[in-house]
Order: structure tokens, then C-alpha cells, then sequence
């Protein structure tokens, strides 16, 4: 079965998009550790990062430095954390999460939530520093 | 002044060193979450990871990407879990963590500690996988 990234992929499920390649998919992280959080995930549905082929790797790391400069221009945080667990979906990602201190990146935080506006506006904050 | 893993990388603090390139440095993290934890450090001395130069980051993202596909071959885990936060040590590192659940990737947890022989066969360990 499709995991729930590549139906985002495929349109099948909507995303707040914030790029894309032909290799990865950067779009809002739907229950966001912060304002931006974002993930980047590749288009081949490999469960583990470094399982996918080197090549693919490279590409999937090359949008989020692309995205990841985007959002410390864009984002007012200290800096940009990067986080990869991938134990609740097993389609590999790269989470980027605007940060201010080390207690920001912990998957146990409560997550936000915004309105449609706010969802847009934040797409459109990043994308204006890419 | 030289940040502590400039020094580290220059041989004038020891460290447990799993592998080196031309550009970056793999060594156990001395304060680790899980036997294993390793830090991925670029010789060039900047703060953030996405400030590097795109062929610097591309190239310590690579030295990541061998080390944790040894370490998922070496160590016990369900995966290597990645993060980078770098408000500790004003000079960008990778943090490849072996995790169980979303849990152990927690800067607050409690660290480990080890007997030199114990970190020399976590480096031996590691590299067998290299």
C-alpha cells in the first residue's frame, strides 16, 4: 500500500507545498513542532534514509540545505534543526524545524496548529527565501 | 579562539575516531544517548550546518551517509536517527544516533558513559561495517 508521502506525491492527498524536484517534495510538516516546520521527502518510498541509492540521497539532502537556507532567512528562529526518525511513517524524511533552544526538537512537544491563512502565509514566507 | 572539535580534528584533544575524509570527521560523541552516537564534524569551522558551502555540505551529508549505513549494520537499534541542533558547540555537527522509538532521540535523556575499552569496540564495531 501507498504510504500516506507518496499519496501526497501522487496530489492524491493535499499538501501546504513548499518545493519540489524531480527527486524530493518539500511541504509543511501537518502537526508542526513550530511555525515552518517543514519535511523533505523523497519521491522513491524507501522506509529507511539511508536506504535510499546514494544518488537519490544526495538530491533529498540537496533541497533541504536549498529549503533549510530558505527558512533561516524567512523564519525568525536561532537556527534551522534537522531531525530523521521515520518511526511513524515508513517512507524516509528529513524534518527541518525552526529552533531556539535544544528543547524545540522533541517529538513529545504539543503541536501546533494554524488556519488556512496562516498555513499559506507560512508557504509563502519560505518560499520568498528560496 | 578554535572550538573544541577544531581541536579535536587538529589532535589536540583526543577523541574516539570512527573515520576521516579530506573534509569531515566522524568520532563518538563523548556525552552519548546510545552506545554508538557519533558526531559527523566538517573540518571547515562555520556555526551553522546550512552556511557551509554547498560542496562541503554535500560532502560531510556524504560522511553521514557511510557511517550510518555502518552503524544500522553494527549496532543494535531499529535505526540511526539524525539530528542536528548545534547550540552547544558554535561549530555545525551530525548527530547519528541509534534509536529504538522516538523517545531516545531526546537531548534531555540521560547520557551514557563507558569503560575505554567499551568505546575502543564501539569504534571497532562501527568500522567493521565501514
Amino acid at each position: 500500500m501507498a504510504s500516506i508521502f507518496t499519496k501526497i506525491i501522487s496530489g492524491e492527498i493535499p499538501c501546504h507545498k513548499v518545493a519540489e524536484t524531480e527527486d524530493a517534495i518539500a511541504f509543511l510538516d501537518i502537526r508542526p513542532l513550530k511555525r515552518g516546520h517543514t519535511l523533505i521527502v523523497p519521491k522513491q518510498e524507501v522506509d529507511k534514509l539511508f536506504d535510499l541509492p546514494h544518488d537519490t540521497y544526495t538530491k533529498v539532502m540537496d533541497l533541504a540545505y536549498k529549503v533549510g537556507q530558505a527558512m533561516e532567512k524567512s523564519i525568525p528562529c536561532k537556527r534551522i534543526g534537522v531531525a530523521v526518525l521515520g518511526l511513524e511513517v515508513p517512507h524516509a524524511h528529513v524534518h527541518l524545524i525552526p529552533i531556539d533552544s535544544e528543547r524545540d526538537l522533541n517529538f513529545a512537544n504539543d503541536r501546533m496548529s494554524f488556519t488556512d491563512e496562516e498555513w499559506e502565509q507560512t508557504v509563502k514566507d519560505i518560499q520568498a527565501g528560496l
